[in-house]
C-alpha cells in the first residue's frame, strides 16, 4: 500500500517523460472544423528511455487506422513516442489510413530519434490525414517540453475542458514513484468506451506482466462504466507507458493509483458530457446474475427517457421501473425497490409518491450529482454504473458538430 | 386476394362494432397534466356480438395492469367491450391495479350488458386510476356511437395529431368485409414496441386460428421495426378483435389489409414521434444472418448520433459506419456501402466525399422521408427498421411532460 498520494500540477515530475503540442492549423480546415478554439491539434509523450506498453482499444468492429497500426507491432514491444492528433479521426480510411500513419512516422524519424512509434488520432471519420500539415508538426514541436497542460488542450475536440491528472505516490518504505494522465473525450461515449483516449505514463518500475491486467481491470471500473450517448466510437483508446525510471514498485499501491487516476478522468469525461450538467450513479443490487445487474444499470444510463427526466429534475421513478422492466432481466414489481440517495422513491408498499417524498426528490434531483438504486430484491448481484443527463445542448452540439 | 381496397373516413361501416369517448376530467388532473387540449380521456370500443380476440403486448416485463388482466381470462376468450383511458398507465400498481379494472368493470356491468370486458391504459407510470371519475364515463357515453374521431383522439397523449384508418375490402368473388383501427403513440417508442396501443376492429370472418399468427406476423413488420427513442412502455398493445359479421373472408386479402392498416399506423407514429421532423428508413443489406441485419439496422434507428445528425441534415456516414462497427455484426470496412437513396456515399474504393456527392446528400437529407442502405457485403440477410430524427423538442417534450 502507499502512504501518502499527493495530487499535483501536471506530468512534469514523471521521470524520463517529455510532452507538449503545436498548431498546425487542423482546427481551420473547413472539412474538419469543430467547435474549439484551443491553440493546438499534434501533440505528442515520448520517454528517454523505451518503455514498455499496455493498451485497451474500442470494442467496434471498424477500429481506425491508428489502433491498426498499433496493432501490426509484435506482442510486447517496447516504444518511446505517442503522437496525437485531434480533428480527423482516420478511420474508415482502409490501408491507405495506416500507410500515412508509416508515412508520418519516417518523416518523424528524420528530425528525432524514435523507436517504434504509435499515433493516436480523434475528430471525424472519413478524411485521409493532411500529412504535410502534421509532418509541419515535427519543425515546430519542442521534444523537450514537459508541457501537459498544453498536451492535454491539444487533443481536445467537443471537450469543454482540458482533462489531466498526476499523482506523486510515497510507499511505505519510503521510496516513490509517479504517476500521471491526459485524457480526452465528451461525446459519442458508452460504457464499451467511446471517443475517449487516455494516456497513462508512469516511471513506476511495474513490470510488463502486472501491467496489461492492471490496466484492463481499471479500464472496466472506469471508462468502461460511463455512457453519455451510448453510441462506441471507432478510435477509442487507452494507453499504459511505464518507463521505470523511478525504479520503484508495489503492486497494491500501483493498482490504487492507476484505478484512482482511470476513475477520476472517467468522472471528468462525464461531467463534461457533451451538454451534460448532472452526473448520477445508476447502482443496481440484488440481482440474480452481474449480467443482470450490469444489463440494468447499463440500460439506465443510457435511456433517453430516463436521461431527459434528470434534465427536467422530474421525480418519475415509473421511468426508472419501465427500463429495468424493458431490460429483459429477471425482475418483479414485488420485490423492486428506487431509491434517490437515502430517499425511498418506489417500494411494491409503497408505490405512490406521497406531496412530502415527491418534495424531497426534487431536492435530490436538483443535485449536481446523485445516486439511483435500484434493489431488484432477487439476488446479491451487484453493479455501478455513471451517466448523464441529455439536454438541448446535446442536440446541439451534435446536430452542428461537423457542419 | 382482393380486388379493391378503399379507404374510409372512420369505423362507421365495419358492421356491428361502436365506439366514442367522453371527458371525465382527467386531463385536468395535476398528477396527470400532460401537453393535450385534446376533448375525451375514456374511449370504448364495443361490438353488438361477441368478438373474437387476439392481442401483442409489451416484452416489458412490468406490463402494466390491464395486461395481466386480460391475461387472467381463459385461452381464446371471447369479448363484447373495450375501455380504455388516457393519462394514467395503471402501471406499477401492483394487484391493486387490477382490482381496479375489476371494479370498474363491475359498475360498467350495472350500466350496459358486456362480455369479457377489457381494458387499455397509456399515460403517467405509478399512480391508481381515479375509479370515480372512470365509472362517471359510463352515465356520459353513448354505447350506440359509431364516432371513431372521438375515440382516436380521446386516447391520445403526447401525439399530434389522431391515427385512424379504415378499408373497405372487396374480394374478387364480389362480396366484401371492413377493417379499421384507431392507434395512439408518439414517444417511448422502441423496435420491440412501446406505449403505443392500436385497436384493429373486422367484420370479416376470419377464423381465430387464423388470428394470432396473422396479428403477431403483421406487428413484427410494423410496430415492432419502428423506433423514436429506444425505450420500451409497461403498456404496449395491439388488439384485433374480429366479430365475423360480415360472413366474408379471404385468408390472403386480409392478410394484406391488415398489414397495410399496421404499416401505415405505425408510419403515422413515427411521423408523430416527439419533436421528429424526418421519417427514415434504415436498411441493411448483405448481411450474414438476419440477426446480424436487424442488430444493425435497429442499431441505427437508435443511434443518438445517427438522429441528431438527421436532425441537422448533416451527411456525415462516419456515424452511420460507426453505428454498424459498434453493433457487433459480422462487417467490414472493405465491403461495406453506404447508400443515402440512390447516391453511394460510402464504399472502400470511394471513402472521401467530394464536393458534388456532398452537395447531393445534403439534397436528400432535406427531404422529409428517406432512406439510408447499408451493403454489409458479406451475406443475403436483409432487414428494413424506421427511424426518425432527434431534435431539440424531444428534450423539451420528454423533459417536462409530467412536471
Amino acid at each position: 500500500m502507499f502512504n501518502m498520494l499527493t495530487l499535483e500540477d501536471g506530468l512534469e515530475n514523471v521521470q524520463g517523460f517529455y510532452c507538449g503540442a503545436t498548431n498546425v492549423g487542423m482546427r481551420t480546415n473547413p472539412a474538419n472544423s469543430g467547435v474549439s478554439d484551443v491553440d493546438g491539434d499534434v501533440a505528442f509523450i515520448r520517454s528517454s528511455v523505451p518503455c514498455d506498453i499496455s493498451a485497451v482499444f474500442t470494442s467496434n468492429t471498424f477500429q481506425a487506422a491508428p489502433i491498426k497500426h498499433f496493432q501490426k507491432y509484435p506482442k510486447d514491444f517496447q516504444t518511446d513516442f505517442v503522437l496525437i492528433n485531434a480533428k480527423n479521426a482516420n478511420a474508415m480510411t482502409g490501408e491507405k489510413g495506416i500507410e500515412d500513419i508509416e508515412s508520418i512516422m519516417t518523416t518523424l524519424s528524420t528530425k528525432h530519434k524514435v523507436l517504434n512509434p504509435v499515433m493516436s488520432s480523434t475528430g471525424v471519420i472519413g478524411y485521409r490525414l493532411p500529412l504535410k500539415k502534421i509532418t509541419s508538426a515535427f519543425d515546430k514541436l519542442d521534444f523537450d517540453a514537459k508541457n501537459s497542460h498544453h498536451a492535454a488542450r491539444a487533443i481536445m475536440t467537443t471537450d469543454s475542458f482540458k482533462k489531466e491528472l498526476a499523482y506523486k505516490v510515497e510507499l511505505e518504505d519510503g521510496t516513490s514513484f509517479n504517476i500521471a494522465a491526459i485524457c480526452k473525450g465528451a461525446g459519442m461515449i458508452n460504457p464499451a468506451m467511446a471517443t475517449m483516449l487516455c494516456f497513462v505514463i508512469t516511471d513506476a518500475d511495474v513490470p510488463k506482466s502486472d501491467m496489461d491486467d492492471l490496466l484492463s481491470n481499471s479500464a472496466e471500473q472506469s471508462f468502461n462504466r460511463i455512457s453519455v450517448d451510448g453510441d462506441t466510437s471507432t478510435n477509442d483508446t487507452v494507453m499504459l507507458l511505464a518507463n521505470k525510471t523511478s525504479g520503484n514498485y508495489d503492486k497494491v499501491a500501483f493498482r490504487e493509483a492507476l484505478n484512482k487516476i482511470m476513475f477520476e478522468l472517467a468522472m471528468m469525461i462525464l461531467r463534461d458530457g457533451e451538454g451534460a450538467n448532472k452526473l448520477v450513479a445508476f447502482e443496481v443490487k440484488g440481482a440474480k446474475t452481474i449480467d443482470d445487474a450490469k444489463t440494468a444499470s447499463m440500460a439506465l444510463s443510457n435511456s433517453l427517457l430516463v436521461k431527459t427526466a434528470l434534465f427536467g429534475e422530474d421525480p418519475n421513478w415509473g421511468r426508472i421501473a419501465s427500463t429495468i422492466g424493458a431490460s429483459g432481466i429477471a425482475c418483479s414489481d414485488e420485490t423492486l425497490t428506487i431509491h434517490y440517495d437515502d430517499l425511498l422513491i418506489y417500494s411494491s408498499e409503497f408505490r405512490e409518491l406521497d406531496k412530502a417524498r415527491e418534495d424531497k426528490a426534487y431536492t435530490i434531483m436538483k443535485q449536481e450529482s446523485f445516486k439511483v438504486t435500484c434493489d431488484i430484491g432477487l439476488g446479491d448481484a451487484n453493479y455501478i454504473s455513471y451517466g448523464c443527463d441529455l439536454s438541448y445542448e446535446y442536440v446541439k452540439i451534435n446536430a452542428e458538430y461537423r457542419t
